[in-house]
């Protein structure tokens, strides 16, 4: 069912967490890409459906150790789809070759290598591309996004609260040294690892707050807010673990600056902002959106609320963490690079229930 | 992205239950096919979305009240997906007036109209085209399906468990007096009704057995097994109710007639079975299959073992109780019957995780 | 098992709800008190174990209907755990009576009557009873409760949410103005009703903001942290619900009036401010409470957090919403109106795993 | 709360898994006994309260070095909560210092040592105590648990499956060549180890055998019904993995030998034959158990049928997998043992919902 016009090759490295296995999930019904590589050290040898049964019937493909020179003469594009720390040590070589990069992991995607360095725990190793790699989120850089080397794919969590907060802060509606974030995300956030915290016994049936002193993701999202803004902002962040498989919601909350602002004038700014973007949702009115009607889908809902009439405005964002919080939105930034229809492959409807 | 060729109009009667939420999920992916008509007493009026927020953006219909009159001019096919003693009020009208039907509920499942009021407590409206009506298990029945006006999709437990038997069966292998099925349901099996016994409260973090003592479920299976066996079966059969949204798993077990046959005769006669089989996968030796595999999937997975080495084989089958075990094989079926590529619009792989 | 002195005898009116099969659980481990009377319109007859089937061989009861008189012959202290508008219609009677009453329901939480009526959409029927009512929180009522007749047992919600901003308040040590609480909740919270939203196939695997606009709990927790500042409070109250079945969790941030307040200052506050209370536990500085560590137990575990060391204070409660949420709070209140050791038949550690 | 009489002092070996923080939870509330060493080797020195937050104030009690020496100078009884391999190589030093043992391992559970070899794939290491060593069912072999030093507690399959069983083979009223036993357990089963298998994004929303060719626990369950029918049996045992936490259910079929026995004769049989027995709950006809009905106590619970009449009869048997299945049995034979009422400290409603 591949539709007219060239296919592109793109190769996936690290491909045995559950980014990889999305990006091949979503790939499979992608009418113009063939995954030609996909590489693991731990797995190589083994047949990508050996370990991801879904698979079974859809990919005759087997890992691969990860070697620049194969994927730059075999791909036209490559997804890294691994832990921080390991797209930096192979990117110089890959753009040399011409390969173009989607980045899922957090090498690229902050700017400043002292800030990175503070949150990660060792030095950058790959400063000097910070400036040219170019943070893929469609929303706020699609122009961009179309002629990067290399994009960093913002993480799920900065995806979920910069949308919410996006035509908030471009608008300087609101006082951005007081901004929270209270957020949940399923257990498939903290990756396929053999770790008791996120066994079913442990994490099932249990809610519980993380990362409450500090997360990676906050630098990103202030970073991220702080575009959007023009400005300096300051964000209380609290991600938490939910009993689920995938899903996120981030609860967001800002003072107006101008509290004659009435819920209907937001909603409105909202539904224009985003009228044009194929992939977020603006909900109407007293509408609260569920973490399963994007389950699958790359698409973030929003809704908007004034509790009590009061000054402070809130918005709920839903992803899919590993679809537009990380796999799905890493085919939009691939189809804008490769001047694709942006919507091609993603236009599943979600699965509920 | 609608491929060349005629477009096909359908309908869906009783759209508001997770099998009609399904079909509208697989159908907005199908590229030869619009659904032209939903209909629903209670919701008339309201737009799908409204009520399935994971088809926002993917369909612009309302749901209607149910007339066989707008059916017959709107549709070439009518989908009914509703509980039993509906469709078969509907289906003469409807029928007469040129449309062909895929019924999901059991009203023409039983050939045998006796039978059907002994298990539904009522006695059938429309005997009288429980001959015509062709039992819709495709790798059973295929080539009768192709010409059909009403075939009866077969339930989540009967597809399940006929598709494992199959080859032991149709090969006269097993001892077909002493058949055991033990299934297990995710919760969607039971429907979007408000029902205590389904809250998550209820029967989250639970296992149970139901309908231990006959399941409406029992007398359409044995019907299928004694088909294949060309002889009648006895099955004892006991459902379960898993904590889990989708998903049904089958343990089949049957003494072998024959136990000098090994288990890998037995792995050789089902791959070879199932060969051209787009939606049954026979999985190597050793394995066992899981409800994950197949979460969105039209496919049946099957694995087998001799415990013990002893005179038994357990055949272990998974489906998508709302896909392959309702809204898959109704999408199969009418592929089939407008003579369209069989796989077309059911291609896309299990969502995992 | 019941240990010396005199056995007091109780009643629960409306026990058909999971607050109801909570008392009978805790009730039956504790030494000096016997169910006398259980009631139900709905299913007057009917064994509690044939309904709560984790309660045969604890209880030889049935249900019956609800009748003043024979509550007041036949218990010295009556629990309501019935919807809101059930209690306020029988009370007058059964104070009259000389018994006394733990009531569950929302019906005396409040003691503005107007405010009440806004919230519930009607006006009080028992408003002369609001200034006697005792609002059931021991860590602030404790002396108040001992001598009360009627006790006014706090909402989930409002437990977890005053106990952990207490000291802070109680110490004018946070901008009262400016306080948040996002707080998720397990799906027993919304009780045992036939609700499709909270079907397992709804609920499941899914995370959404709720009432967001305006949650009934709201009121009666404003009230409260008024009375611990000793001023009016503001606070944006989120409520979720989690895809568990026990378990609540308050996320709370205030910001500090005097930011050089450290956060080992806090610390110290709380562990001094609740050493001698025997139900609220403060976590060691960088833990994150979780709810299962306190699945069925009468608990409430707290952790403070100052993230990026700004002047921002954090605090994360957790409860069992039906223990320290509800019934156990209801047993624990009942001690001390009784003069029994508070802990009695509350001393049971939580379920883990 | 401890009664009056002796107080006995009881270790734990290898705390640190689930039936460990399942024996500690249920000895908590135990009136006559204190835990006094509980031991780990990668834990020792850490608090148990820091590993288990459902323990915190309730002890004060930290991880030590497994020392038989100190074991038994310290403990009249003494728990293995190990892995298999452990046990018996600790045994004779405990035994001769006089120690009596309730072993939760698999190390003593099997006669014979050769059968034990071959399933755990090494030398027995203590094969002149397996003669000694009393099989720890209550309902089987209480007098021998009373005086025995050495009790090897079964499994979780094995009691669930024996007990339903039991009348039924002691009666010689069933083909015992042709049991078969169906069981699903929740992911506790598996124990508290990272294995990424058994993480909630792999095991939740999922179902699958395991182990279908030939599971550890089936040599100790043929051995058992062995010794109820006085004659080899032959089973077809099918394990399966249920995504829940707790709970375990096992669906037993067999043929009866003589068909014209009654349901209702059944059911006698059973109530008769368990009316004495405090933890089996035979329910009445028509009934179908849950495992919720048992979460967190220590009972096993079984009901009847005979599906459509015909000459086999069912049984359906519930435990908590960590109680009945594991820690509870334990601290009924404990009890046993020590001469203490069987139901001590077991006596808590199962938690539910």
């Amino acid at each position: 069912m591949k539709a007219t016009g060239q296919t592109f090759r793109v190769g996936i490295v690290g491909g045995t967490g559950y980014t990889g296995v999305e990006l091949l999930r979503l790939l499979a019904s992608h009418p113009r890409v063939t995954v030609s590589v996909i590489t693991s050290r731990t797995e190589a040898g083994q047949p990508v459906s050996d370990l991801f049964p879904n698979l079974r019937g859809h990919y005759d493909l087997a890992f691969t150790d990860p070697d620049p020179a194969t994927l730059a003469a075999q791909c036209d594009l490559v997804f890294f789809a691994t832990p921080h720390n390991v797209a930096m040590r192979m990117m110089p070589e890959l753009l040399a070759a011409g390969v173009r990069v989607v980045d899922l992991s957090a090498d690229f995607r902050l700017t400043d290598a002292e800030l990175w360095s503070r949150w990660y725990g060792e030095p950058h190793a790959c400063p000097e591309l910070l400036a040219e790699a170019v943070y893929g989120l469609p929303e706020m850089n699609r122009a961009k996004i179309r002629d990067a080397r290399l994009v960093a794919n913002p993480g799920c969590y900065p995806t979920a609260v910069q949308l919410g907060f996006l035509p908030l802060l471009e608008q300087s509606l609101v006082d951005v040294q007081r901004l929270n974030a209270f957020a949940a995300s399923g257990v498939s956030g903290a990756g396929r690892q053999a770790r008791i915290p996120n066994l079913l016994t442990e994490a099932g049936d249990n809610f519980k707050a993380y990362g409450a002193s500090g997360h990676r993701h906050l630098p990103e999202i202030e970073q991220g807010l702080g575009w959007l803004a023009s400005d300096p902002v300051r964000l209380t962040f609290v991600p938490h673990l939910a009993p689920m498989i995938r899903g996120m919601q981030a609860t967001l909350t800002a003072e107006l600056v101008d509290p004659t602002l009435s819920l209907e004038d937001l909603q409105t700014l909202f539904e224009d902002r985003f009228a044009s973007e194929p992939f977020v949702d603006v909900l109407p009115l007293g509408s609260h959106p569920e973490t399963r009607s994007v389950r699958g889908a790359n698409v973030c809902r929003l809704s908007l609320h004034r509790p009590q009439g009061r000054d402070v405005v809130l918005v709920l964002s839903v992803i899919d963490n590993l679809v537009k919080g990380a796999s799905g939105q890493a085919v939009q930034n691939m189809n804008i690079m490769l001047d694709l229809p942006e919507t091609m492959g993603l236009d599943a409807p979600a699965l509920l229930p």
